[in-house]
């Protein structure tokens, strides 16, 4: 009888995609159960001889489990959308194939960008605080009482304008806003894609900034949404807060070292800016409860739930089977790193 | 030289308003400037002689303040939407007029509704508390943590589907909903207004529910738009709960009532129902740290702020000035109750 093919699994996975894997009765399924993180330890041992592994973004792949695994490895299948955790360089050299789930989180992240803009102009941190410590009985009402900025009439302006940034504006558009401005790495030219067809077809102006001061001095709404490179770390600084509107919210989406953090706390307690919505920020998620930035009441810190839905976590978790098993196969994958 | 005619307001207003009011030279107006509602003793004292009267949701119109006033008033225009603090029936029998400011909150209250849907479904307040208790470090990632359902293919349904309804209906259409369905006062017969052309030209079907169990069955999402009445109150019920899906949120805009708190707390309690966001409650504002909806994490409570964007107070305050000046002249009011 021939050896079955190994595969290691860092994860008890969703039930559909737990099927998906468990049919493949030809494979030699090895897998962590615990609903914690894999152990280092359990990983490079139970990776000698596996052909594919499927890691999570907590688990390192590197050299050590490489070596661990041995030559006959030929796919690591990653449920993320970031490949941080990979040392791509140690694949490329061994022509170990890596799939990932970039895709399918768009919606997911695009719902949960609204909704922080949403809070970081009607102020639901601070209302919510003040319900939560039983201040709504002193709070006598009065006309400006706990207002924002109303998102009609609007200029959002986009720091990265790709497939979430447009998933974004495209829920945006019946909220009324006027216009709509972006910049990529490539100032002032137009976007290549379209990916909802909405850039030709919207009623409002949809426009490349120039830099980043037109896109800070012209926006009502900034969302960062762009890639955390040398070049957009701490993007967002001092200088950034400073060209901003006073009645402007800020959102981040992406990676927290594009913001400044302390220039965002300093923007905030001296008013530069009228609030912040994020589910991202420097040295997450070691982030204890005296950190400034929680005690400004304007900023609302959700803890990097952006891709968190059921549909979207069952979606990746099939996908990273099936890049698992077109490994396996030498099959296309769903999405493939080129490395 | 004739006698100015005399105009009591219960507040300083905001900007625009406040100089509409004052451009009007030939009005003797006495007005309360604390930033604090207006006391009843002072405005008991200073209506004597008014002709028109500017009052908040705070200042109780009654038999008390018409008789104080005496029988040249011939106008109150409230800053408000609702005007239950308003004796109708002591108006009509002095023919006395009343404008309110109903028509301008509708987009505010719209926007806020997506945003508690997205908070209740993405579990914001509960993921928002936990970073600000310091959690956020020892929450080891895994696929679902934190994770809430996905509002696109969702059907949502409206109980009551006025302007206010139909608005967030439009904002969630590129959310990628798939159906939504409505219960007004007339169940399963279409509503005859299509405020802003949706129903006719949307890709998803909008239909009238049947009943309200029909409503609850059916729905991912249910929002709560309808007006207080003996037959809204309590309208959702331990019954209601107990017919909605375990991934359900619901969302109240409308009025505290109309949702029975203690089956509320029963049915996030007991894992009925996924989560809610309200912007109002019974017994408002009356909620007291202790709470008992207060200890349910999938709970979002905001302090009545669905109107309070600058905009739309600045919008409210204006025409409330212009619905002044219209009594005291005979004209149209912006918006005047039928009494």
């Amino acid at each position: 009888m021939a050896q079955r093919t190994k595969v290691v699994v860092t994860r008890q996975l969703i039930d559909e995609a737990q099927r998906l894997l468990d049919t493949n009765t030809d494979l030699e399924i090895v897998q962590w159960h615990s609903s914690n993180p894999c152990d280092r330890s359990w990983l490079l041992e139970h990776a000698k001889g596996a052909t594919g592994v499927l890691v999570m973004l907590s688990d390192k792949v590197d050299e050590e489990l490489l070596q661990a695994a041995g030559a006959q490895l030929k796919v690591i299948a990653s449920f993320s959308v970031g490949t941080d955790h990979v040392d791509r360089e140690a694949l490329k050299k061994r022509n170990i194939r890596l799939g990932y789930t970039p895709t399918c989180l768009t919606d997911a992240v695009a719902d949960l960008t609204v909704m922080l803009i949403l809070m970081a102009q009607r102020r639901a941190g601070e209302s919510m605080g003040k319900v939560l410590a039983g201040e709504w009985p002193q709070m006598p009402w009065h006309p400006l009482l706990m207002t924002g900025p109303q998102i009609s009439r609007s200029t959002v302006g986009f720091l990265g304008f790709g497939r979430i940034g447009q998933a974004t504006l495209k829920r945006l558009l019946p909220f009324g806003i006027s216009r709509a401005i972006y910049l990529t790495s490539k100032p002032g030219e137009p976007v290549q894609e379209d990916h909802f067809g909405i850039i030709k077809e919207a009623a409002i102006p949809i426009e490349p900034a120039k830099n980043w001061e037109q896109l800070a001095s012209e926006s009502d709404i900034v969302v960062v949404g762009c890639a955390l490179t040398p070049s957009t770390k701490h993007l967002v600084s001092t200088e950034f807060f400073s060209k901003m509107k006073k009645r402007a919210v800020i959102v981040n989406i992406a990676r927290g070292p594009i913001i400044d953090t302390n220039a965002l706390v300093e923007a905030l307690a001296q008013e530069k800016i009228f609030g912040a919505g994020l589910d991202v920020i420097e040295n997450e998620p070691n982030i204890s409860a005296d950190h400034p930035l929680l005690k400004q009441p304007r900023c609302v810190l959700v803890p990097h739930i952006g891709s968190a839905t059921i549909e979207t976590r069952e979606q990746m978790a099939t996908e990273s089977v099936k890049n698992l098993l077109a490994g396996l196969k030498d099959e296309a994958m769903v999405n493939e790193v080129e490395l």
